[in-house]
């Protein structure tokens, strides 16, 4: 019989090192399980594909993504997490304590964080990887701001309200915005197209979409195609942001937790609190509405804080 | 007619500064009233008044209360915060654009980020000033793993819940916890009573209270009074630890913006939306459950998140 750990954290981003963080602090010994490209991404999460991060608060120097997330596992280690790098493929949390599977190795616990992170869905496009996040980005709010994107002309593609919310965002800082859409309508809401449509500087083309990234050591152009007439054309700039959305990473857990119609775990708003009596998820596997770094830290010090409390209970 | 700012954030902690980041890099040009020794506080909210801060993931070396709200002050100015030192003593919510006041200066804003925090309650005690954070805290959970406090003797004043949860969790650290309850019932619940009552380590002397501290350059003894016999003796201990509560600061908003019966501000769970429309709260003067400096943060990029939709809308 495996130990039964007071606590298993799954998943290495924002939300799984503060959870950490605070539990090793409260003294219960935490297990991080860093998930080794589990969801397609190194250990660290989505944080880890990004550039600079200028809006974490306490580094008014800029900080890599990466160099935050080692910041925060060598200060979760510091206090007592131990963490492997081992990826937990199936859950059983029909009875308590619950059991996690990393292949045949089995791990039990009376609590769990559950924080998996999301994805954001790429185009997979020739020449996507090369440039990404050296001229594209699936985070406009994360990386919009940045130097490289300052008056040249972006290109977002996706027709949902997060799209239209972020070619605004960019308006602030592009000269010019240009939205592939793939089909003729938007699927946004009447109100978000209203206010893109008065912005002069966002430009709409419908029936579009990108085919190509094309560059030198940065993005300089993509290949458009129009879905009508087959044409396809070179569209220059800088930026390339998708906004075709993301798949949380709630594959182990599906039958067995509350998830809503994306896929995501609800949870209790502002309390990490799943259907399941201890169990608890933080960050981007339970919020598609601000996914922040910031944000995703808080809600994993909140998971970690009703962790303690049922094991005092 | 003074100008009609994009948003207002009232005063200055890890909420405020975490809003002023995020809106100063949506470019709205946030105006950021630090509020002088608004509360009794400096600016920089209660975090500058505690010691080292080992749980502000990203910061495996500690950091000063102080210094991290100096670097999230830079932070938020980098990017374009106007910063005034100023305390709003009024404001009028009754119209839009809200007016607030500092004195007889008059400011208008078309949303609002309230983020005044609150201030722990203190038992004023001669000798307190003197070992405030040398031996004294307001928050177990912050400084209870200092090793200013390992394996020492320990005092908790207070007999609610939270009282008894910082008397478990200094269980974790101290040799010997003494709980100091002035009447002779707790006010806590059965449930955390029991698991008190059956930890080792826990003493609790009822009828009893703190009157003066002692000690050199720290905390070394307390004189404490029993209420029944008015006897008075000196008890031994490295660290005072007041869980007596809580006040938010929210004076100038009562009577206009809904609060609850310990007069935190009402907000929709996980969005910092109060009962007012452009109206936003974020941190500890809306929250007296986790009140952490990274749940605050967090708090304070969703409430600017927030803001920002309202303002495209």
């Amino acid at each position: 019989m495996p130990t039964t750990e007071n606590v298993i954290i799954i998943w290495w981003g924002p939300a799984g090192h503060t959870a950490a963080i605070y539990t090793a602090r409260a003294l219960l010994q935490p297990l991080l399980f860093e998930g080794f490209m589990a969801g397609g991404m190194p250990p660290g999460g989505q944080l880890t594909t990004t550039t600079e991060i200028e809006n974490f608060p306490g580094f008014p120097e800029e900080i890599s993504g990466l160099a935050l997330m080692n910041k925060m596992k060598e200060q979760s280690k510091k206090y007592g997490t131990r963490i492997e790098t081992k990826t937990i493929d199936k859950v059983d949390l029909s009875q308590h304590p619950f059991k996690l599977f990393a292949g045949t190795e089995e791990f039990h616990a009376k609590t769990l964080i559950l924080a998996m992170g999301a994805s954001a869905k790429r185009l997979r496009l020739p020449g996507e990887n090369k440039f990404w996040q050296r001229g594209i980005s699936a985070c406009a709010t994360c990386d919009g701001g940045l130097p490289l994107y300052r008056n040249q002309r972006l290109v977002v593609v996706g027709g949902g309200d997060v799209a239209l919310e972020e070619a605004l965002f960019l308006s602030n800082f592009g000269s010019e915005i240009i939205m592939l859409v793939r089909r003729d309508v938007f699927r946004a809401s009447k109100a978000m197209q209203e206010k893109v449509l008065k912005n002069q500087k966002i430009h709409i083309m419908r029936n579009t979409e990108a085919i190509e990234c094309l560059g030198d050591t940065t993005l300089q152009s993509i290949k458009i195609k129009n879905n009508t007439s087959g044409e396809e054309s070179l569209l220059e700039c800088k930026g390339l942001f998708y906004a075709i959305g993301h798949h949380p990473n709630t594959e182990i857990v599906q039958g067995q937790i509350t998830l809503d119609t994306d896929r995501y775990i609800i949870t209790e708003p502002g309390t990490g609190k799943t259907n399941i009596p201890w169990v608890f998820a933080a960050g981007d596997v339970q919020d598609k509405k601000y996914r922040q770094a910031i944000t995703s830290a808080g809600s994993g010090a909140i998971a970690a804080l009703e962790v303690e409390r049922f094991l005092e209970a």
